[in-house]
This record gives C-alpha cells, sequence and structure tokens, in this order.
C-alpha cells in the first residue's frame, strides 16, 4: 500500500523465509566470515573468467536460498535481481540456469535492497506466494568494467572503495516464518556534481540522505523507531558526510544506532580496502547474513537497510559527466510466523 | 492477483492514461511516422554523444506523457525504466532529470513490457496511483556498444535488425480515461544456443513462444481472446521460427492477427533494415504509438504485446556465450472510464 508519496506498507507481512550468502576469500579474512554460509577459498570459484566466477556467486546463493527455504525453483515464481555487469549478465544467466520468471533490476549497488522492495511488494499484494531477490558482485569484474584490470595492480586513492565479492539472496514469502519485511521507501536520483569514481561515497552520501528524510516523512516515524539503520555502501568517507549531513538537515539520527555496510565486512587494520567495502553484494551479505543473524538472536528488533548505488557508466565517466545516485530503504522487524 | 504460475491479472484495471512517443529521422521515413508525437529532423537532435541524444529521446517522452496525462512530474510516484546501455545510463540520468522515485528495470528490448508490467501491477495493488513506465534506444549508440561503431559503415548480414532511434513512455493510472492493462505474464529466461548477435531474432523466438504458451495457460485463455498479438522484435527471421514453433506446439495462431513490432516500424522496400527492426524502443513506440491510436480508433479492442529481449553483453559475446532471452507479455483492453 502506498504511504506518503515514494514509500509502501507492507500490511500483510511478507516473510524472509530463508537467506544465503555466498562470498570469496578476502570477505572470509574479515569480522562477518562466520555468518556467510558458503567462503570460497580461491576467488576464481574454478571458472575461466571473472564474470563467469561473479554469475556462479549468485548461482549458489539463489539455489542455497530456495533450498533453505524447503522450495524448489519450479516454486518459486519471480526472481527479481540485477548486477553491476553490462546488461546485468551475471543475474540473466542466473536466471537462464534458475529457469524462474526472470525480473531484471538495476540499482548499481542499491540493487539488494531495490529488489527485495519488488519482491516484498509482490509478495505483499498477492501477486506472488514466493519471490526471490538476489544480487552480486565480484571486485574482479568490477575493477575490470568501471577502473583498470585488478592485474595492473594500480594504486588507489584513499577515498576509493573495494567492491566486495560475493552474492546474497532472499527469499520473500507470504506464509512461514522468519523477519518480515514491514515497507520500502524507493528512492530519487541525486547528483552533487561529482565525477571521481574513486569517490563513490562522497557522491552517495547525499542519495542516502534524501531516501531516509523521505522515508521519515512518509512513514511519520523517527529514527529511533529502528534499533539500527544502515547504509549500504558509503563506507568511511561517505559515512562522514551523511553523518554531517544528517546534523544539518536536523535529522536526529543519535535516537538510535547508525552504521554502514560498508564499514563492517572487511577489518580496516588487517586488509587495505581504503575507505572501506562496495559492490552489489556488500549490502546483500552484511544484511542477509550479518543482520539478520543478530535478529535471529534477538539482538536486533528492527532496522531500516537503506542500500546506495552510483548510476555510472564507463562511458557516462569517460564523457566527463558527474554520477547520479541512488538509494533504497527496506525496514525490517523480527517477525514470528506469519500466514 | 497471482494467476498461474508467472502471470498477473490486474482486477483493479490500471488505465493508461497518456502516452508519448519520440522518435528520430530514420523511423519519421516510416510507415508508422504519423503515429508518433514528436519525429526529430536530426538523430544527434543537437547533443554531441549518441548517448547523450538516447537520454533526450527518453527525457522528451516522458516530460510529454506526464503533461498529456495533464499531471506535474511531482504527482507521479515512480518512474520504472530502463535502456540497452550498460547501467542504464540514459535512463538513470533521465530519472536525475525527472526527479521522480526511480526503479531502474533491464530485460534489454523486453523491457517496454517489463516496465509496463511492474507499473500496472504497482498501480494494481495500491501502491502508486500514478507511475510511469519508459524506455528509449538509439541506433547509434546501440551499434556503438554492441558491435561497431555506425560512423564505420560496416555491412550486416540479412539476419541483423536496424535498432531503433526513439523513446516511449507510458503513465499509468489508478483512475482515469483510457485503454486498460489487464493482464502480464513474466517471462523465463531461454537459451537455445544462438551465439551470433547479428541473428537476434532467431534467439529470441523460443522466449516469445515460451511466454505466450505460459500465458495462454496461466490464463486459460486462446489466441482467439486477442484481435492482435504482437511480439517485439523478432523481426522477420524471429518471426518465421516464432510462427513455425506456435505450429509444432499446437497453439492456433490461426484464431487471431500474429504481427511483429519488428516488422511494421519501416518499409522492407524504401529502407535498408534487413530483417527489421529492434531495440527498447521499437516495441513501445510500435505499441504506445501505433497501436493504442488503432484501439482508441476502435480498430483494436483487446491485445497481447509480447516484447522480446536478447540479454547479451558485449563482453558476454566476445568469451564465447550463447546469447540467453526473454520475453514479457501485456495484455491491453480498450477501455472507458475507470475508477
Amino acid at each position: 500500500m502506498l504511504k506518503g508519496h515514494q514509500s509502501w506498507i507492507f500490511e500483510n507481512k511478507p516473510v524472509i523465509r530463508s537467506t544465503a550468502t555466498v562470498v570469496g576469500p578476502f570477505e572470509g579474512r574479515g569480522p562477518l566470515a562466520e555468518d556467510f554460509d558458503i567462503v570460497h577459498g580461491d576467488s576464481t570459484l574454478g571458472q575461466d573468467s571473472w564474470e563467469k566466477a561473479e554469475r556462479t556467486l549468485i548461482e549458489e546463493a539463489a539455489k542455497l536460498a530456495i533450498e533453505s527455504g524447503g522450495l524448489t525453483k519450479e516454486q518459486v515464481q519471480f526472481y527479481i535481481g540485477g548486477d553491476l555487469m553490462a546488461q546485468l549478465i551475471s543475474s540473466s544467466f542466473a536466471a537462464r540456469t534458475l529457469s524462474i520468471p526472470f525480473l531484471g533490476v538495476f540499482g548499481a549497488c542499491s540493487t539488494s535492497m531495490e529488489s527485495l522492495a519488488l519482491a516484498s511488494m509482490i509478495v505483499n499484494s498477492g501477486s506472488a506466494k514466493f519471490a526471490l531477490a538476489g544480487t552480486c558482485s565480484h571486485n574482479s569484474s568490477a575493477e575490470k568494467q568501471f577502473r583498470y584490470p585488478t592485474e595492473y595492480g594500480s594504486q588507489k586513492p584513499p577515498t576509493a572503495q573495494y567492491t566486495v565479492t560475493g552474492a546474497g539472496a532472499a527469499l520473500v514469502s507470504s506464509e512461514g516464518e522468519g523477519p518480515v519485511v514491514t515497507s520500502a521507501t524507493i528512492g530519487r536520483v541525486i547528483d552533487m556534481g561529482i565525477t571521481d569514481p574513486f569517490n563513490m561515497g562522497a557522491a552517495m552520501a547525499p542519495a542516502a540522505v534524501d531516501t531516509i528524510e523521505a522515508h521519515f516523512r512518509d512513514l511519520g516515524v523517527e529514527p529511533g523507531h529502528y534499533d539500527l539503520i544502515v547504509t549500504g555502501d558509503l563506507a568511511k568517507v561517505g559515512y562522514e558526510i551523511a553523518s554531517e549531513l544528517f546534523r544539518k538537515h536536523n535529522i536526529p539520527m543519535d535516537q538510535t544506532e547508525y552504521s554502514d555496510c560498508g564499514m563492517m565486512i572487511y577489518d580496516y587494520e588487517q586488509q587495505m580496502v581504503q575507505s572501506g567495502a562496495s559492490g552489489c553484494a556488500c549490502s546483500a551479505v552484511v544484511t542477509y547474513g550479518h543482520l539478520l543473524k543478530r535478529m535471529r538472536k534477538g539482538e536486533l528488533k528492527r532496522i531500516l537497510v537503506v542500500a546506495t548505488g552510483a548510476l555510472l557508466s564507463p562511458i557516462s565517466y569517460q564523457q566527463g559527466e558527474s554520477i547520479p545516485c541512488i538509494a533504497h530503504a527496506v525496514s525490517i522487524e523480527a517477525g514470528g510466523v506469519s500466514s
């Protein structure tokens, strides 16, 4: 149901019946390693290209989420997914393997919550019993596409972010047990004129703040409504800018815990990741792996995940364009049995 | 509402309140020229890159559709759009200009009906009063990205298709006057092993047939339910393959008129377009321009538009992958006043 101008309230309480997270070896050395379902020891995943490795990540996550939910892929009505690769080849090829009716979506790193928002809306409205939301990224395929192949070993400025190698999938269901998706706010595209693809946190921070403001306005709530609000992935540089913007806009974020997925998955002291993490998979694996695990343990009751995306392409950057950004917010509550 | 396994019935009858179509000069010399709202005389649209020209097409179409619907852009809750460009830059940059909450979607040339299906589902479920669906393509930006820059003047085989320069947008509304969107069927990804990006019609035909079969199965109807079924864009080569597959699968398409958007927009005798037309804009401008005009004149009562997409990327092609394809179907009926 529409609430305010750009938010949905899910009055039928779609359930996250199961999730799956798959990551690469570098993520397996970070502080959240224990929260992921599969940690690969080899970032090629035994494939002969980075692109095929990326596709394998999402294929594994999708299959595992469906199995953990006690379903077969034939029972899942819709797969809503996307990734960073041009023409969403990772997700499209995975959709071929899965053979589930497919809705390709793209919001760069906000794809995690764009797909979860849509899957929840589809289930909430009775347009599906079971819908799968998923996304993936691979450090080497993303660097190759957007900046320089990792094989070059090029240096990066301190504002740069490290694309997560991983995939996260969530099976949303009209009934069952699990955390409940309660609302979503769809973001506008915001562009503050940043043109440096090595400083995406700064570009994305205003989009995160815009969506969070819209969420509070539409739902008539304040930050204290949530135990935790996470953006993802602004990383350190963007997090500081967002925090400053919250103060300027008089948004009382001190009512709650505010963190960023891009600051949680790697160990800044042991792992050289500059400003922090990014990539479609970052907010997906942090949310579906780490945060929902904390919710199941009873540590969190109500969270707001605000995934942020930088909508640049190699061509738009080469043509001197600035970086339009977007953020989509989804609220999740610890749930019991829904029916 | 879910109907069958992969279809939605829109029981609240979302209305296509207004549409807009914008095309380039080559489309303006074709047989449907009179049906388009804006025909540009210069394929650069006065911009300094093909990419910016493409973005201008969708910006114009979106603004015109909103104006024709008697709304301001501030009243439109969601813009659901995508295009062929990597990272959907045409749509993302247009969403920045429009400042409407944005859901990026990608289904290659099926994006026209993916976006209309989602916009209709969102409005039908009460998740929006007004949602805009739109897509665009530009011949020169697409050729440059997927094959060779048009400036090279390279030759093409007879199976090749000519990407339409244009954009189409539809404003879907919970009330008002106009054609009504009655159902949608979301397609699976089908891949028959075709690897030639100059023969996309052959690759896409099986996906079109799969979705059409699913549509009839889910809704319990036969082809005769519709006055017209159009695929888009299989063009001549794909149309013949699809027709053969309908016969093999015993689908009685002779009950209705069956055509293809890729065979309608150009004049085969006067315009050198090989197998016919393609591109995100093709099915969008043929549907929103030509077919809905025929519906308003009373010539068509009930149509099924089955937009087909080839989900390849330049990288997947260079790595020797085959072309996964998809098709999404949307049914539209001549409507009176809905409320």
